[in-house]
């Protein structure tokens, strides 16, 4: 394993991206996707300065159980005239009780005197001041040099004097930061290299990526000697977004030969950047690097049949290192391989069934292609695969002859949902009515109720989330919806998924599997 | 200005992209658009190999007329062998009267035994041939050597007898393809600079972008002493796309000097971007460089009373240069400084305004706790901010007295929805229905049905998104939907946002808000 730092900030400069608002539960959840992917740390936030960070740092205590990363707090150093050990935002990244502090300083002439409109001698102290005072809390501290490019050109030696009075109080990593974005590779050399020559500095590395070429700065520093890589997944961040930190890892990874990660952890690459995206709520972006849904997509053409005989002739790594598929290959070995190893999971030995394997494989293809994603709905997937090894007849609970919601309201008053189901269950037709806050919870009410004759077992079922995601939202009309639900039977829970141009008929599919699955789950007979 | 040649391929490169489906009238006018940008060379496509792009050189013609950029035609070299004269794809390249030819030509050893199953002897006389014979035909003939670095790689002599090869039979330039896009920076540098030293051709770079790197990858070779340079607008392209040609044009204009466009050119950078994205039918991504919606776009509130005293301090370059703006986004970061400014580019000086401001401020973070998020609905918030500044009655456009909408669906049929609205408006009450493949689609349309007598402008708008998040149940209350929606009046969009415990609720609140703003922005009274 290389010793460079791989240092996320996802879940704080990435949070600033337009129209991202994560909430403690979304960070909680990323930070556990960070650490299966292996980073070294992940900044949480601002604790302090948002109540939202602060519940973060709270709750993690209890609820983040890390496997390999560390938690960072992100801070700033003290008031200007103050004291470190008094200030009340210095104090809550103790409270915070996170191992590591990162702490913002100012390092351009300019920004002291005109954006904290103090000296620059009173600067340098607040930072050692602050970093000194972390340090002796026994707190590893890292110190986030703002502006320090700009400033660098603006004064050099200012600029350096406050890595080294960072460094000389104590501080493990100073992160060089091109906050606007504006380097060019050659300037982020130059100046990184100097910083490592002339301080005694562990130096990072910030990048935005405002002139396109936040990966490729971020590799310059490290080729002129940063050790500490900050970015974001996905490239999340403020304007153009930072560094894109999957993109960065794998080339240093792959490129140049780094080992970075635990050895498969990059593999998990592709699926982690959606997994996190499927949190944020912000659409994946398909020619990303690496991860992205066309990153290993070749449109068929004259060079089919030379893919076919050598395929690395035509692509610059193997996706598979990233976890990523080419997506020209119809039947991947790896494919068939993960649903023979989901049927060993649910009782079924599949080794000898390779006909009905290419099926189920064909099958998930062609409804991937329409925007089911059933990594993230394992119950759908089983019912899927349960009904190509068995007779269809077993899952039969029940028949749907109609469905109707109406959603109403007056004036300013809020508004209703109510919902009418007509199934045959059990031998008989029932209509049943169902009120709910939106018309998911109402359909939901009245599939339940009309089911209640038949299976009695439903009764203990609750819906308990409920996801909703717009795809190829491009021109609105004939974007399709994407409904996650997450239903629970009160000790275990289980993710069923829809698909429709109909947002209300998408989400009454995965309802419906929500509900079969939760028979088959419960060994409840076809009745 | 820089005789650097500033080569587009996005109607022959950009056109591989996953589900870009360009027309011959989709090309003519993108066509026009490159040309007003100035760009030196527009590469159209591939005459003979397939008839729509024969049809673009024929009709180009005719219809048209480039003020200042020379068409290429793109084609290969001659078949193994035969002779260029004789062969139909090279006379279609004739046939297509471009000024400018580009060959592609392959210069990787592995490539021209195992794609090409040719001998390398033969695959140098192909580029001897088919050269020359253009050249004698009165063509300007540049040559694209296809995986030039990973050919170098794997025998550096005769990529660069390749190289040489064309020159010597009449090309003008040789461009060098990273065609697997698997090239960082230094090796670029590298290569480019042993072609340029090693060979008298004026060197090109074509780049992809799968390690994140087109841009810089472009640069660099720029700065080893390429002098012409391929890319495509918005960086469409094959997997990852192309090099971003109007990221690498800024910034080579504005960080390195060099004047690649007539004077005000790049101030239509960003209309030109979005107006391509149009005719693509490709979303334009908000994070791009220089000329994407949020390049500018400042969400930290801490930043904001710095911003309004010294913009230079927070932005890397001045967004006018490519015609893009700062716009401010309102937060619960937000501070008064960043309404204040929001204030001022909507037209209002609120400077000694200060009890409007803290009521505002005040608003907004009481919605934002509820779940509203006004960075990413712009429109809500500006007209949140104008009833605060200006009399309420101004934008009471019509009262909403009821509405419902019903979805429902027989069996395995589709589901439909169907909407009825009850408004007063004009002074008239107005009952109306519309239908839709989803409830909010129903809702816009019988909403705008019931508007129309008093508002005919609202005939031209469009919902073209809609976006949906449920959040975390708060303070075991009930889950909360946000709702975000983009209208469209043809020319330019916005969005608003609702937010409410039924999702249907949520959508009709940023539908109500969507329509109202499209009033107030064509300057309609109340009526």
């Amino acid at each position: 394993m290389s010793d460079l730092h791989v240092y996320d900030t996802t879940l704080r400069d990435g949070a600033q991206q337009e129209g991202l608002n994560l909430s403690v539960s979304d960070k909680l959840a990323i930070a556990l996707h960070l650490d299966e992917l292996g980073v070294g740390f992940i900044e949480g936030g601002w604790p302090g300065a948002n109540p939202k960070d602060t519940e973060f740092f709270a709750r993690a205590q209890t609820e983040l159980h890390l496997r390999n990363a560390t938690l960072a707090a992100f801070g700033a150093t003290r008031r200007a005239g103050g004291n470190a050990a008094d200030d009340p935002l210095v104090r809550a990244l103790i409270d915070s009780r996170a191992p590591v502090v990162t702490i913002v300083a100012k390092s351009h002439v300019r920004h002291v005197e005109s954006a904290l409109r103090t000296t620059l001698k009173e600067n340098l102290a607040m930072v050692r001041d602050t970093v000194s005072f972390l340090h002796g809390e026994g707190r590893r501290v890292f110190l986030d040099a703002e502006h320090f490019f700009d400033g660098y050109a603006a004064d050099r030696a200012y600029a350096l004097e406050v890595v080294r009075a960072a460094m000389e109080s104590g501080a493990e990593v100073v992160a060089l930061c091109d906050t606007n974005g504006g380097m060019l590779p050659d300037q982020i050399a130059d100046v990184v290299a100097d910083a490592v020559s002339t301080t005694s500095a562990r130096v990072g590395i910030h990048c935005h990526n405002d002139t396109g070429c936040a990966v490729a700065n971020s590799m310059a520093a490290v080729d002129a000697g940063a050790t500490h890589v900050q970015g974001t997944i996905n490239g999340y961040g403020e304007r153009t977004g930072n560094a894109d930190l999957l993109t960065v890892v794998s080339n240093l990874q792959i490129k140049r030969g780094l080992p970075l990660l635990e050895t498969g952890r990059l593999r998990e690459a592709t699926r982690i950047a959606h997994s996190i995206a499927e949190i944020t709520n912000v659409p994946p972006y398909s020619r990303q690097p690496y991860v992205g849904a066309s990153a290993f997509a070749h449109k068929a053409g004259l060079h089919a049949s030379a893919i076919k005989v050598d395929p690395d002739l035509y692509q610059h790594t193997d996706p598979q290192h990233v976890g990523n598929d080419m997506r020209m290959l119809v039947s991947d070995m790896a494919g068939r391989a993960s649903i023979e190893l989901k049927g060993r999971e649910l009782g079924y030995d599949l080794s000898d069934e390779n006909e009905l394997l290419v099926r189920v494989l064909a099958k998930v293809k062609a409804l991937e292609l329409r925007g089911y994603t059933f990594d993230a709905a394992d119950a759908s997937f089983e019912l899927l695969l349960r009904r190509e090894v068995e007779e269809d007849a077993t899952f039969d609970f029940f028949e749907v002859e109609s469905w109707r919601v109406i959603t109403d309201a007056r004036g300013d008053e809020d508004a209703l949902s109510e919902a009418t189901v007509k199934v045959v269950a059990g031998g008989e037709r029932v209509v049943a009515t169902g009120e709910g806050n939106g018309p998911v919870n109402a359909l939901d009410h009245a599939l339940r109720r009309a089911l209640a004759p038949a299976y009695p077992e439903l009764d203990k079922l609750e819906l308990i989330d409920f996801r909703v995601r717009i795809l190829d939202a491009a021109h609105g009309t004939d974007a399709v919806t994407r409904v996650l639900i997450e239903t629970s039977d009160g000790s275990t829970s289980w993710e069923t998924i829809g698909v429709a141009g109909n947002i209300i008929e998408a989400s009454w599919q995965a309802l419906v599997d929500g509900v079969t699955y939760g028979l088959v789950r419960a060994g409840v007979p076809v009745r």
